[in-house]
């Protein structure tokens, strides 16, 4: 993907990367690729659990970034995130762009019940009011929360991380089939089907008669004796997934891979995972995945990693040049 | 639904009801239910087609409500729309609640693409900058749109309207199914599936080795010698329901019903509809059909009104009461 | 107009210029004067009505000019100018300009009776919200609109487009005076007089005894065998145009001027015009006045290009240079 | 003008007058007229000229005006008020109405030359950013100032006083005509000649051979052996009615009766006035004159106040009920 | 303190209470003080750590207060105060008001070192952002906190629920003297003198040629045999306060009796203060002390409610009555 | 201070600075030390007292800077520099800061009664409507103003440039100690005593027996014999300052300094401060003393500029270079 840049005029001052705590191996990732280094910032937790942050140099006038992704501890990390953007705007940054590979309350989108909040307006309003100009996300959980935000931000899909390692991994796959477990999902499942020309499928519950499990869940569409694609954007505790392995491999599907973007894994859900019939675990780093969770998938769990990508369209972001054409889009 | 109401306090002045020019009938029925005069207002458009709007008479701290959807000619019944909020708000109008049946733009609700807009936003952005201080409308094209809204809105659902007839015409089909067209609306499909207790479908893209027709489309789940009610919350142009209908028919489906909440009807969509092999359109009033297109649908159109429904919302609404559990919610 | 510029620095990214369907031979003009080519961006309508826009490459960071005027088809044209502003916003364009030659609802800038809107306000907000930092027009009805907007502007004169073609034209002249139909218009006339050191006249509704013509025209001021120049702002129908003429012959006005900035020429305007004993329409292009009914008017209309003008504008506007002094104010 | 009200349910909570240093007899005056005492509230000014205010009793959700005109000491004035509203804002005050019989600022309305503020703009910000929610003025110096406010307001007319003074002298005038010495004016100037069905004359600049002499004045229209109405928006410090007087003089006409809305009175103002023959001074007290410049003027200064009106305004606005019907509009 | 409450007129729809579940014994105190019931509502943590809620019945229009204190766990604590408020908001809450005994971030309310964040204002900013209208408080860190809400608030004072106990407390102290330990509340500590009629002593940073031990404290006044008040706005890690009852010993204090409004007690703060020479911990509930903790300060321990305060507070802010007049202010 | 600047690239246009009529010499010395001139702009009072600023030449996307003080006439040259700060926004500057060395109001900074205003907020808000996007001022009140600003500031210290002159007087002072007057400025005293490492003292009530003199003054703290540095952040009336004198003498202090930011001097301040029995006063330039009131105070007045230092931070400023290690922070 990186491709050489041509000279150009200062259009919003130099970058400067700002790592929070969450995501530190990400970050030096991206410094490594823009051959910066990150800038030096104390965040120091009080006592009474009240963060503060204290940059080591002046940023008056640069081109800021903050990377820091909303995973667990989740409060705790939207909090810095919104004390490091507030602090670089006190500062007099020339432009702020919050970098949140995963964002968290995407699954509160919308009022689908009566008096329930929209979550993810509310994160999106917070970033704006601590005073974010722009900001770059991973597969947001329903693209529209894109019209949350009243800035400009730039919304990768782990697609583009995921698709090279699948189109590798095809020529192994016996007639293989894209399955989604959600069909919410359905639409974007349809694009790893095109990439990989295949059919696609879907698990839904199947109304029966038997009154003591009339929620049971079925297959719909054609997946015996194939190996089963299973994509998600996100994966929690896991629970779903069980129940659609099971499922696939109750209607006769051959080998299981499991590709999902956010490798969340709350509670237990890396133990069970790990005891599935699945081949692979397909997935990025916008969360980072600790080593004791590691450890239960163990060679199975594959993990591409967004740091290149986003090092890449942070160079572009500042040279102004286009992040789209990256995607011959 | 009307049920009898409580003596109350007055919480935000009186009801006052204003029709824009798109929803004449609309309006009235609401309110007939409300059993109010609508309020007079002159609207008048210039020979340079610029609007001028007077109201004959104050709203100062009344509970004004504007109805007015936004269908053919779209920008002029946006921009009326928009001027009639400025209007009660510069006469110092208590509470101002755009009321829009049918909201445009709701398909440009994210950046699928680099470059595009996202002008369910701006819509959004709109009516708030015009001042007012709630909204009320049916279906958004995704529910996530409510959050482009930064003032308290009420969503309606066709559904409401739609399923008690459903429900009267459930014993006379044959071996039901729900089937949806799009991908999108899969997840509302469910919806009705479960409300008439039958199985779910979806029509998709299949991809053949057959290089003349590629994209040919295909049913995922079982329909044959079922009666089909195929459901999406709009209809345009009718091209992909066209498409649906054959491959239907193809399939195997026995009668087909087609059920959607807003009936656009662009070009000669009503044509094109009239020419299948659909036993019935049952669809709402969220849009007004013109007599020329209800000629070509004849008896098979089936048209709910959403007056009533409005109505007791505007009144609930007026009153402070739920609006949440009219539906059971 | 053009001088040389001296070599700048870049503080606002390179001018990219943008085209709304309302003026596409303008935009031409300006982008020919500024030796660049007008990016590409597809503009469609849906059958819904609905508009969708897509760029066709990156404007980040850059300084972005988007050129439409909001004259027939109002409404459509200015929706079209907003989403232009929202796609090149959320593309993270370093800087919007709304270039809108002819702004619509300048009539519509104050409560002059009870309860009606000041729609220019309203549009000025809905620039605003759509994203526009700047905005650059020609002769608001009433200069007081500029302080609707939140955002600075340049609002040029189409005045300084006549003049050298009035200064050429007055040798020729019999004794001219400058005469204006609208004494809201009065002091704007003013400038003509000054500029070509003539008199001023006005025409003023005549209070009469005759019961069945009360509001009879007159002309206040010394018209008789002078050639007299009709000023205004706009002319939309022609209407009062016709009676000013009319009620001059009957003063004994000899040849007869009309010069007006904005040629709107609603409905049969353009035919009544031609109809009229006048000399010259001497006009600008911030309205766009089709084939046809420049056909009506043939040799005696002269229209006068703004586009180097505007050209220049942007260009000193890009560069951080004075406008002001283009015209040594 | 006072009209029986009926009973009416609370909208707004109660009517909380509060009284800048600026009017107090003004104030007094509406506090007669709806029978309430003006709210204790401290004003203070310290040593280093900072104001401090604290309210005697509490607001919390009442409907509260401040009457503070912004006449001489301007800033100070102007400042008050700001500081009044905010208090009242942070005392939790249910509505805030900023009652400013004359709106300093005024004739700042444009930019008609470049590089010049639009600080009626900014005064409107400034009452808003205080936290006003509406506002009360009379005669506007233009009447789109009313756009400058994000707020709504009643904007009132003194021609509303005057014109019952007007008629009342009207059969004691002889041949009388209305004359603006301003063209900006003109328009309004029609309002009087309509009331009192009489002719309209302009004085304006002539263009003369004379080198020593070009920019002399003369009168547009017939006067001669007239009573005439010299009519304007305000006066400051009388310099252009002095011209004015005279060259009516010059051109025959008989008694003149001077008639203003706003008497700011700068200066000698006061002083000058008194030495031109001229009949009446008619005017209003939206802006205090002192003893002092009252007693050059003499028995022929005529104040009608505006106390009434504003105190019935203040009943409607808090009641919900029609402003525009008192003038039956 | 409560008093009887004349009837009144419904100025801002009903009381509805909805407590967090940071401080639930609070919530009921306050919801028996206006003997009405906590108004239903689902908090649900998911295992992603995203917070859930549901209103179980409507708000539209009534006057709703949010009950949540930001002590430990203090980001989720604030989350959840946000989601809560912006819920209500969507729901359309007539008025909604953030009750936050301890507001968290106090200390960050400046920039007294270079790029530092002021957090306070960021929580400030969130607030509003979520929707609050109002917000009731105690003892912020500085009383400029206030400024830094755009939204108006009632900052309430423990020493209103702690100077009764002081007042009954006094007859048997020794010679009192009140002792502040931090420069920053030496003003605030007046207030305690005053109100026992006592003197007043610092203690502080004291210059030693001791290289050793440069900081050494020291006490500015006469504390010699005297029985010690030593009061504070909070108690963190109760790090200082032990080197002040270490520092006043020294210096011959009598007995000691701490007094303290926020009990925040971080880490073993309660183990520390208990191994102290302390006769009392005077405090309030603003935030919940933990049984654990408790137990260690056992009947040394002294915890005033500001229940009842609060709930009268939201009684008068309901009713549009003074609060001031609580403390004859 | 002046140190080399690396060559730079240009982030923010070229420095233009603009005197308000406030603080001329100041505003020259700063244009001094930046080589700059200072740009002409016009102010002119008419004779109504409104203001009327034009600037002289275009400050298109220029790095403005309105350098005036907000001393006597304090609303006048509040209104003076929102006027100046409009009207570059209006003439498109590309970044407006306003440079203000004494901020008036500061001591309205919170409501420590009931229904006060909190003046320094509101005065904040109007800055950030007129149009600045950064401010630059001396010594805030509180540092916790800077939270009242939404845009980012620099909150300089008078201190940087007293400290060299008072390391300079240190060696000849007699067993120094530093004194503060009020307790709210206890904490910044103490920056004072660490600088040259002295003991610190507070003046402050002593409650007596006797009922004659209720609120005598004592001294906390060592001061008997010892040279006493009085410091505080502005001096007003002086009033404060007689009464420490007085009792500092009574209590045995040697010679006396008086260090103060701020000279406002109101009324006859310098006056009552020459009466006293002090050896100097120390202060600096953030307000203009005037001739007659330096005469009062002959040669015991040291007045530091503040012109370099504020230079200084502007190019920084416009460099984008770090402001905080300038005093090594």
């Amino acid at each position: 993907m990186p491709t050489p840049h041509m000279q150009h005029e200062l259009l919003f001052g130099n970058v400067k990367l700002f790592a929070g705590t969450a995501s530190p191996e990400l970050s030096q990732e991206i410094a490594d690729y823009l051959d910066l280094d990150l800038c030096g910032r104390d965040i120091i937790e009080f006592p009474n659990e009240n963060l503060f942050v204290q940059l080591q140099s002046s940023v008056r006038g640069q081109d800021c970034y903050v990377i820091q992704t909303t995973s667990s501890p989740v409060h705790r990390n939207l909090m810095e995130l919104l004390i490091l953007i507030q602090t670089l705007k006190l500062d007099s940054a020339g432009r702020i762009t919050a970098v949140v590979p995963y964002l968290c309350y995407g699954r509160s989108d919308k009022k689908d019940k009566p008096r329930v909040p929209i979550t993810a307006r509310l994160v999106a309003d917070m970033i704006v009011a601590a005073g974010a100009d722009r900001y770059m996300t991973f597969d947001l959980h329903a693209g529209q929360i894109q019209g949350f935000f009243s800035i400009p931000g730039d919304v990768l899909r782990g697609f583009h991380i995921l698709k090279n390692y699948l189109l590798e991994l095809a020529p192994s796959l016996h007639n293989p089939v894209v399955v989604t477990a959600d069909l919410g999902f359905a639409k974007k499942g349809r694009v790893y089907a095109d990439l990989l020309q295949t059919g696609l499928a879907f698990i839904e519950k199947k109304r029966t008669s038997d009154i003591t499990n009339p929620q049971a869940m079925t297959v719909i569409g054609e997946i015996k004796d194939k190996d089963v694609l299973l994509v998600d954007d996100e994966i929690n505790t896991g629970g779903s997934m069980v129940h659609a392995v099971n499922i696939l491999k109750e209607h006769g599907a051959r080998d299981i891979y499991m590709i999902f973007v956010h490798p969340i894994l709350s509670n237990d859900a890396a133990e069970r995972l790990a005891a599935l019939p699945v081949k692979q675990f397909i997935t990025t780093n916008t969360v980072p995945i600790p080593p004791e969770k590691r450890a239960f998938l163990g060679d199975r769990l594959v993990v591409l990693s967004i740091g290149k990508l986003l090092g890449e369209v942070i160079q572009r972001a500042n040279e102004g040049t286009s992040v789209g054409e990256m995607f011959n889009e």
